[in-house]
């Protein structure tokens, strides 16, 4: 399935390899003046090969808009838009053809199709984020309307780990290193990291944390449209997520209740909490506190050294994968988890309106 | 929204102090001979009040089929039951009506609605899970014709925890001690701390895992439909959970790609992995491996300890509550993860015949 | 599929001789008072046996609500309900299991699903309808606070049909007399030629106009959610409706644009057209003028006359029906035609509000 | 909402006078070797300016493909595709950008939306349907698989109508003439009619027959989605269409259920029916009979009449209005009803994969 939302559907589609990757995002309020600059912006955020950390496939990723648009302006009609594919060694992937790479899709989708664009992963590939992005960009735009604010910054490298809460950082400086972590010191250490696993022809995982404020009370539905529950679904939908968390998340197994409820206390005239560890979510539902979740991301399996596995023919053979490899993708994708976070809560936002 | 699942799909209704609780599932198999022992037993495992370590509310809670049903055989009509609603003490909350509990969903539900069925939290009680126990017992009747078959088990209370693999344990055993731990002698340490939480007045959390087995290469789609995230997204739904991983999970943050990687490899004509730190899914499909994960469950904020909030007239005041609540919810909600797991599989296969 | 709705979601269940009909509305707004009356007074309409024109199964068809009420008061839940089935004859139809009745669902049941309850056509009957009358109901209630009303009548029974623009006609006097026809002179005949039908155990047709009066301009949303398209889908999923035609209608075949155009003036600082062809929607939106369609009813195909069909085993064999039959359900469907009316109506408004 | 389908979801974006017009077609069955020629020929029944009897605007209509295949066949992955948009004149919209042409939906979308794309009608054209033929035509080449067959045809113009039954007519004779009509003396009059209102500035409308053959039993489904409600639907979503009947239709109005029940036989070990006034929909559900209905088609608004109107600055003023119109588009529909039914059927086929 390829399209994602109810009240604010994103439809994407292209390969890896293909001429394009696009979307079309429906839904998407009447008289927005898209501004094209910030969501080029967002593209070069998740774009590759603009540091030694990331894979040097170069994406000059434009993209453009061909329906929903009217001089400047959103029409209430789907917009659609293309970012074409650049830079393509579909070569690098002619002699993998008959090979599966280990903890790719490639075994999965030729299992589930009967056939495989085995170029770069085809529509498994990463590349295809990129269109979230875009549409992501675009429900940013109108959620700053209300101030509604969605910042995510680099919060662990491998054993390199920011220890503190979010609100102890500046997450407006997250940009200021190639590793976006808000706390340059440990940024050196995670760029330091990052460089050795690439040395070593490897890949590292970390975690990404994401903040989102100025959320108004009341977005998010019961029971099965909880606003966790949605953004859990959005976030395991991003290619190399392994884990979702929010609030006091994993950390609460060990805790009482009477450590982790949030007291309710009166704040000039407006009910607040006095902690937050239900990460601004009760019931499903925001309460108008910060709403903040963490996500695993595991390295890429696209390395350089030797693995084991088998062919299409089912003989077990060894794979010395050739192509340009991000030796760590956490930094990438904090646009994308940034994106589907905004598509989200747009989309609870949408259905908060109905309600009125 | 009150509806999971595309091809399966189950709508719930009812509140916590209502007449009863009930769902609708339609697209059920027409032809399945329904198992009413097994899906009683499900409920039973579910229910409240069968040892010390859970709430003392009394509730039969025998399903009651109304619809969907002709001799006991599925008709492909919408499957529509009810478990009533027994044992209700709503003069227990007629005290509390106008304080919000912190970290419960009363503040929040009357700033969605402008109402509040205050009675036990009305709709976003945990009474409601009762119901996808039912559809999920009818998932798993289905799915066991495939051989598919879905376990789950506490694997921490506290800061007592398992910690090997889940191939280590006997799951078939899970149903022996109360806390429904497959290791004796973590089980007694669970309860003992359990009950001592009991007797503080307060709650504790805990986490559980859950084993998908003998599943089918193929379930699942890509980009929006990713197995894990329509597993993330069920889990997520559910009333306490903080927190959903799956394979290596957040592991896989300081591991290395060629320490996770699952190398592909022949048995006995199969094409399998060597490990399986993919969780049983690439590319968000199912490769034929087992699918685990692991939920994060928090402690239930009801406790009678006194705690400080704010009245519906926006004055800070002091709860003191009544009511009967478990000190430790993790167990009650093991027949729960299983059931949304269930619902979920069961949609994707039905995804994938459409496919043949 | 038992769900109908975008934004409005009613769900349906129950057979014809199982232990009740219910439903599941889902979306509905809270902080309504619902008007129990008004609900049960559309039932009565709906209801068969109040004349000698109808059926003489006897339903006193009392609607319980389970869920999404507290206090009378809807609060966001979902709104459950039953009607209990009762005067069920089920014996009527055990001589018939073996035999599919022709034109009704019987065998493409059988085929489809395998299995079939062939008490009195199971979840094909239009026993069903009446969970469609509440959920309507409830919705005609919401959308009376914009001052939307919905009326429809019977236009056409067998050859007798009105002539004149539903303009002429006093709507408010349709309950006036049992064919449900705003002119007495017709229903009159209409009456006679319903007895007459009746004495040959046959049964016969007609026709329904409804008109949705004050919509406000911008319901209905472009392509494939166009008004006429979500209203043609509701009539169409009524039982025995064959044909929808809005405005115009198949009248407009023959007629030159220019003696269809509606041409727009300004009446009272209002944009309005002078006539209305269109049926009050342009590009599939209201444009504040009376929406008003028609549907073709056919006659219910259970009549007591002998009939050539086949058995269940493959024989041809001749069905002798018994069981207690409408000799025309034109004027118990005008509720229902309403109630669809009103399911896409208010789930149009709903949609409305998300764009503001 | 611009995506139509729940098994074979299909997501048209554009607008008549911008770049380009395209679709998305998601859930389409892998491994299905596409027959280009064939989709232009879909193209090419649709694209105007083919005959005297329709716009002057010229366009090549070549349909690109960026999505979803690989080697020419399809992968399971999201088919994407564009039209371009060619000889566009806005320059003739210019002046009209501030007048609402009647019965068109210029008044409704800036209503609505509160901005609008008056160039060509932008969304609400017509020539959004070009995507609907790509996207029907690969339905079909797939429905083909299965020997059903979907074949529409011209049954009236204006007061020109054929009389006999689909049956007496070779519709493989249709493309014969430029009216689509099969029975070439009243193409003729057909055409007469045609090219004298198209002298007089105006506009005609028609009726389409369309009838779906070699279809197996257990399509639809019962309640919200029979088959019927799915067609009416789909048809009622395409630009002109006032109305649509099947079977029978408005003729089982003045018909008695005796006249009109289809008496069941069996025929070669196959259970038929006798007649067809069901027109292959029992229930909701396809008897395996054919399927057949009629929708009546209005004449497109736009003539170059001069015609009062209203201005965006609310004034009264009359247009005259200039642009390449189509005098009768009837037959140019005829394709888009046959892609939009094939939609439907393969959509209902997908969902009967899934009970198997």
């Amino acid at each position: 399935m390829n399209t994602f939302g109810n009240y604010l559907r994103f439809t994407s589609f292209g390969e890896s390899h293909g001429v394009m990757v696009g979307g079309v995002l429906d839904g998407c309020p009447a008289g927005l003046v898209l501004d094209m600059e910030a969501i080029n912006d967002e593209l070069r955020r998740r774009r590759p090969g603009h540091s030694s950390l990331s894979s040097m496939r170069k994406e000059s990723d434009s993209v453009e808009f061909v329906s929903g648009l009217f001089q400047g302006v959103t029409t209430g009609a789907p917009i659609a838009f293309f970012i074409k594919n650049e830079d393509c060694h579909p070569q690098d992937y002619e002699r993998m053809k008959d090979m599966f790479r280990p903890s790719h899709a490639d075994y999965t989708y030729l299992m589930k199709y009967g056939v495989r664009d085995y170029r770069g992963g085809g529509r498994s590939s990463a590349r295809e984020t990129a269109t979230r992005v875009v549409a992501g960009a675009i429900a940013k735009q109108w959620l700053s309307k209300w101030g509604i604010k969605i910042q995510a910054y680099t919060s662990q490298i491998g054993h390199i780990a920011l220890e503190k809460d979010y609100k102890e950082y500046d997450l407006d400086s997250v940009a200021a290193n190639p590793v976006c972590c808000p706390l340059p010191e440990k940024a050196m250490l995670m760029q330091d990291l990052i460089e050795q696993v690439k040395n070593e022809g490897d890949a590292i995982g970390g975690t990404i944390t994401c903040v989102i404020a100025n959320l108004p009370v009341g977005l998010g539905s019961p029971v099965f449209a909880k606003l966790q529950a949605q953004l859990a679904w959005a976030m395991l939908s991003i290619n190399a997520v392994k884990g979702f968390e929010y609030g006091s998340g994993f950390q609460c197994v060990d805790k009482k209740a009477s450590e982790l409820n949030d007291a309710f206390c009166m704040e000039k005239g407006r009910v607040r909490t006095q902690t937050n560890f239900s990460g601004g979510i009760q019931g499903g539902i925001s309460n108008g506190e910060d709403v903040y979740f963490r996500v695993a991301i595991k390295p890429t399996p696209s390395i350089s050294k030797p693995q084991n596995t088998v062919s299409v023919q089912g003989e077990e053979c060894v794979l010395q994968a050739k192509g340009r490899h991000d030796p760590c993708i956490v930094p990438r994708a904090i646009p994308v988890v940034e994106a589907m976070a905004a598509l989200v809560i747009a989309d609870a936002m949408k259905q908060r309106l109905t309600e009125q």
